[in-house]
């Protein structure tokens, strides 16, 4: 039977005080919280305690999207009370290696953030080293020249997953973008600005939410 | 004639108090400051603050390693008073392109942190929307792990070189390495733990100046 995937809300704010307006309201649609890397930059480490003290029940990520130091900076995230980090795909394996050594004590997940250039050979070196995550990105300043998802980008997702890793999926996604990943085994939809942005956040929480229901059925 | 390279003394800190006692003491002794990722995602982006508050003639950089949102964590670091961000190899050309925008609103500089993937038609493609500085990285947990410095490494510096690109290095170095470098246009060479966590930081800076002015002779 195929997982659901879940919603993940990813806080990009500039102000620690406007991410925590938008948790208030939003955080009884969403399954996972993560305070991006903007936000992670922005108010520093305590913004993860914030969260964490708002939202005990929530997975919550620290996409700091480490490319050196992996144990510090694992440390660091999942000390404050984070149960998912992420690192970038350029990071060498012993990067990997050591966030996830800190995120094993935890009980916390090391997830690779794809950005730029990697290969079906790397994803299968870190499917050794013991990830077990990945999360497939348009970026958003990629995504404000025009790209858009394409066949290229569905075949990537299902190698991934045939080798055994959970994706994410991330990048200016809307609700009607979902049929598209219907094949894959998607772990969590994560929505940014689509949601916080969005004249009437819960609506499009909800409308997320629906299309999740109608296509991994519960 | 060939340019000195510069002394960059790089906080990697997780308190932002130890940071500034470190930079208390040894900024008399270096040319560059910069505010480490680990710093930075410890403290926030204060620490930019912070550093340029106490060290209002230095060059300040805000070594965030940059894969997406450029304009938006360009305009956290310049606002705040960098005159340098880092961008990962791995981020996008728009990424990139953004992030420069912000910075030479600021009279600021984008340097490119190599880390994993990339060739040298990235670097021409660098080149090409405007960067010129490039920081050349041995990771700190690839060299904990016992990785070198090699003719690898110099070949590709040399090439980098080539193209008009800048070069900072870093990555476990100590005085004795410089000799290593001597036939590459360095920019600067980055110290972290190597001066903060030495006995006497001030004698190992002083080491740093003296091998610089015995290869670059001013």
């Amino acid at each position: 039977m195929k997982m659901q995937p879940r919603l993940q809300l990813a806080l990009d704010h500039t102000r620690l005080d406007a991410a925590l307006t938008t948790v208030e309201q939003l955080h009884p649609y969403v399954d996972i919280i993560e305070a991006g890397t903007i936000l992670c930059i922005s108010a520093g480490i305590q913004a993860i305690s914030h969260l964490r003290e708002r939202c005990p029940q929530h997975i919550l990520v620290a996409d700091l999207k480490v490319a050196d130091a992996g144990g510090t900076l694992a440390e660091q995230a999942f000390s404050h009370g984070a149960n998912w980090m992420t690192v970038i795909c350029a990071a060498p394996l012993p990067t990997m290696a050591s966030a996830l050594e800190v995120a094993e004590r935890y009980q916390g997940e090391i997830q690779i953030e794809l950005f730029g250039r990697w290969t079906l050979e790397d994803a299968k070196n870190w499917r050794n080293v013991g990830i077990k995550q990945a999360i497939y990105h348009r970026g958003r300043d990629a995504q404000a020249n025009g790209q858009t998802w394409g066949q290229q980008d569905l075949d990537a997702m299902k190698a991934l997953s045939d080798l055994g890793i959970e994706l994410s999926v991330t990048g200016g996604l809307t609700p009607t973008d979902l049929p598209l990943f219907s094949d894959i085994a998607v772990t969590s939809f994560i929505a940014g600005r689509a949601l916080s942005d969005a004249p009437n956040p819960i609506d499009v929480a909800q409308q997320f939410r629906s299309a999740i229901n109608t296509i991994w059925r519960p």
